[in-house]
């Protein structure tokens, strides 16, 4: 088997009324809008089984993060201390995806609209993931 | 900005006595075994405030898997129907992140030893995450 490169193929965009990221909130429990998962048409089968009111994962790409950061103050809040960005959900860090928690509204052929979701307009989706409970979920 | 490829850079890669495919567990809670997160030297501030005891989220890039996929009957169970991948955790499909939830057994400088992995030896680590609570634990 050949390996391919680690390079992300988007499979849709967000559609989001978050324009600007000094708008959007820290995360989606706190206010973030509903937003659309606008999917790519080829995406129709990976996405045929997604349920309306059904809380899944969804992986973006902050395509506007800056990817030389290791440290930051959490939140943005200069009192507290500098920490490491595997311990901190900032956007920026070395490889910038997103792990968003979201409950899906409707369904309309490939655009899906979620609530919850603080990532800003034209963000690339990476992947979508249902949320696993215990072993007897799976 | 200019904005960059998504290229994935990886961080480090996993150190787990699971060689095969065939023989990992479908998730890290039924049996996977313990398994090293051996990171590049140049990770070390970003892991730096990584705990023992902590549950954190690895994110993997599954080097060994399928990305023309869209669909697999779960858990390889072919009396289970066809369905979409973005319902289902398996590993084949457009862009092959895994998302783990793992327990820190030790940090040895750049090596964090992990419960509950199962990730095959050699895989690349992409990120990772603390995981969030409610808005009180951000």
């Amino acid at each position: 088997m050949t390996v391919e490169p680690p390079v992300i193929r988007p499979v849709g965009h967000v559609r989001s009324p978050l324009i600007e990221r000094g708008h959007a909130p820290k995360q989606g429990d706190e206010g973030a809008p509903e937003a659309w998962l606008v999917f790519e048409p080829g995406m129709r089968r990976a996405l045929a089984d997604l349920e309306v009111d059904a809380d899944v994962i969804v992986l973006t790409w902050f395509d506007r993060a800056r990817r030389d950061v290791l440290a930051v103050h959490p939140r943005g809040d200069v009192s507290r201390p500098e920490t490491g960005v595997f311990s901190t959900r900032s956007p920026d860090r070395p490889n910038p995806v997103g792990l968003h928690r979201v409950t899906i509204v409707s369904v309309d052929g490939t655009d899906v609209r979620v609530r919850n979701l603080e990532a800003l307009d034209g963000t690339p989706i990476v992947d979508v993931k249902p949320v696993l409970g215990g072993v007897a979920e799976h």
